[in-house]
């Protein structure tokens, strides 16, 4: 775990700057959250499922988060929340917050002619900004980044080392982007002639909203002629590949290794699970989930949740169901060819 | 979309370059290219499919593409071109050329004994580049690349920042990485002793023809022993893994998330859609088109499009197909032991 | 093939090093392993299986490796040992030494304060080392490469060029980083709180074990609230996420492009084939492989091989059984309909 400077607040601190109800002591020091399983004297844990009633019981936390329906289910110092994951979130980033950037640029960074960069900003050693970008206040840019020309960034957003962002892409306030993420690289645009493959220059952009998160060698490509979109508050986790002219809702959150083909445009408040993918051109309505290794290839215009996951088991048992996937359609020709069958056998009983 | 300097040509200097059959105004000025429903008057757009008849009659472009059976869809400045979407990425290249590099090293660059750097070629900050590599003319390499030992980059080839070329690999010409591609990375190769995995050195290169083009995070492992081989004209999308060995024949195409196992063989004029899949030591034939999210288990000697994905449903319809994939192979038996009584009573009718 | 510095070594000398039993000219010439199909006389090829008996024969290869069994299947000098790929394995490695890293710190690196590096180890250009990081004897870091702070990096590690290790992680002895992969970015933990997503701060580490090996641009992200652990002796390939908490235990390997998700606890001698996907908070058993395409949904307390691909067929074959894919459910209920019937039949009958 966490080895930085310790921040320690009392029960009664952490509810007057976040809220809730306080049962307990509210001198109780806590230095850091934890698991129940886990968690020591001054950790805070939290309580979200009664399946978890065992570990509960067990625990050393110093303190629990749980909701109004369990707050009795402890006698512990405890904190009465509607929602306790969120709360326990909030705590969590009260007793780990990020390090201040120290503001200014490093020696060794190379900042290109006409390019602006806030003085509040702070620029790791080994970046490269082009010209004429913007780089807003309190912006943290980590080590050998890459940032395009004419690219621009909101104010508290943090790069992590090696991010390349191409020209002319453009990112909102508060963004989080982990290392080794590629945003605006050309699009897979193509023409055939003759046998071989033109490319067709991709002359849209990315544009990410407020409050993004893109995970760890993640991929976003710019636009063909039209932007890519990220909406604010979208959070992708690492390996995904969005590819151009793909539009993201705001709040839509996808788990790793999803893949979103061209011209995609997924609604606000979606999920896909980790390896979902979604072919191009299609239109996925508000409030969707796609379960994790599902292929949507059709637009789906309802909320709810999507799966097309095909049914793990031994080798032997799929290797014998395997073979009938095969037949199916012969599978249902015996079928008709049986009810036919009956059918005549029940015409000449009558 | 592109905040670039400006290229304008009028529509008869286009036809002049380009080839093609003008109807209407030769002295339209075009200064970019775009798509039917967004463009504007100095914008020349495309028309592929009368299924976008509408956004034709309906379009602010100053002019269009289209073919010979189209000529008359609009009475708009036109250009008649048997091969629309090609005609349209050559003016989109014409319009929105590369910028020229700036012939030379960055100071920050740092450049290894014996390596051979064209005069022409236009080396980025922070780039490292290995003994005796060899840079050709009009190479430009962006910023934070590496490039190994004794590695070989054919003229006008364009790598940009953040791509590492592992040693001895050799780029063609006109080829273009993207940020975070990996070429020549050690492959997968293991030998298993006593319950534990002894590496084997990969002592093969990689191999990459003229006017290859690899997407962003993309991963080209080096050969365990011959090399691997990426002919001329294969365009990669982001994320793809190529394994130890492979070999793709020319003008193949292969869409983001894909992955191709060690030692497999692809032919000439492929497609494999976005996270599909093709085992080990498989043979594809020339002109195969695999489907996106399919797994090719066996090899394939005709040419022709394969899939294998599982349709998506609503969850719950899902969950009730799901349970049945399991057990097709008692269903199979039931339908079989169906037959038989039906056999047995039309005996017995008889 | 490599164009390295040639290691030679006569028949006798290998034996002498790695065992095994010689028959033949013990002072013949070994220069380089090969396949049988592509050696010359100054390499040393082996022979694992009965179906490349023709290439056995064919083989130019000076000497060949092969198991008591197959002893006299050629003439040629040659090695037998109990496990011929492990042995070939050893000869390349002899062969094909890692080339000795200049102990040294490059004058472009940036190493902030209190970090501490082995005299011995070798740091290439552009790396950055974060504050109090701790970099072991002989230990490599290429080029380009960003250590965050307190990390620690045991002896004989080797990171190629732009690999990226977030603060605090742990990496054992003898490890194999390849580039672009990142270690300990924020797992994907996330609250939801009136339609946004709030961020929960990952507060735990990657820990990694003594000869690992990671491929490129794979990702393993830091624990949420306990540590993300991967023992000692695995082996993970290209573009592989691994989600925060998952524990992958000793020596199991996995192929390129598999997802782990969050909390998964990976046993003992694991494989997972290529594009494998296993959820979160699953529990695998010692000794299990994943076929490749397999997603594994549920936990796995058995050894043994598990599968869930559904098989490919030419694209118009597939339309047909997707079909009913669609509709098993209803295909049972025919089944169902038709078993009723026919025992209708029978009574009647009787």
């Amino acid at each position: 775990m966490s080895v930085g400077i310790e921040h320690t607040y009392t029960l009664g601190e952490i509810v007057a700057r976040l809220g809730g109800e306080l049962l307990g002591d509210t001198q109780l020091q806590i230095d850091q959250v934890a698991a129940l399983e886990t968690a020591r004297p001054r950790n805070i844990s939290f309580f979200a499922t009664t399946r978890l009633k065992r570990q509960l019981d067990a625990t050393q936390a110093g303190a629990v988060i749980l909701n109004q329906e369990n707050r009795e289910a402890t006698q512990k110092p405890r904190i009465i929340s509607n929602n306790p994951s969120a709360y326990f979130a909030k705590v969590a980033a009260l007793l780990n917050p990020f390090e201040p950037a120290i503001a200014g640029i490093h020696p060794t960074a190379v900042i290109e002619p006409d390019a602006v960069i806030a003085a509040s900003a702070s620029i790791g050693p080994f970046v490269h900004i082009g010209r004429g970008a913007r780089i807003g206040e309190r912006v943290k840019i980590g080590a050998g980044c890459s940032i395009g020309d004419q690219v621009a960034i909101g104010e508290d957003t943090l790069l992590y080392p090696r991010v390349v962002i191409y020209q002319q892409c453009q990112l909102g306030a508060r963004v989080i982007l982990h290392s080794g993420a590629v945003i605006g690289a050309d699009g897979f645009g193509l023409a055939h002639e003759e046998g071989r493959w033109l490319k067709i220059p991709q002359i849209g952009r990315v544009l990410i909203g407020d409050d993004v998160e893109i995970g760890a060698n993640t991929t976003i490509d710019r636009g063909a002629l039209e932007d890519t979109v990220i909406e604010e508050g979208v959070k992708l986790d690492n390996l995904i590949q969005v590819a151009h002219n793909v539009h993201i809702g705001a709040h839509s959150a996808m788990a790793g290794c999803v893949g979103i083909a061209g011209s995609a445009r997924i609604g606000r408040n979606c999920t896909v699970g980790g390896a979902g993918m979604i072919l191009g051109h299609l239109q996925i309505a508000d409030n969707v989930s796609v379960s994790s290794g599902t292929l949507i290839t059709k637009s789906i215009t309802k909320p709810g949740a999507y799966t097309s996951a095909m049914p793990f088991s031994s080798h032997e048992q799929w290797l014998k169901n395997a073979a009938h996937l095969r037949h199916l359609d012969s599978m249902a020709d015996k079928i008709r060819h049986l009810e036919q069958k009956i059918a005549e056998l029940e015409r000449k009983k009558s």
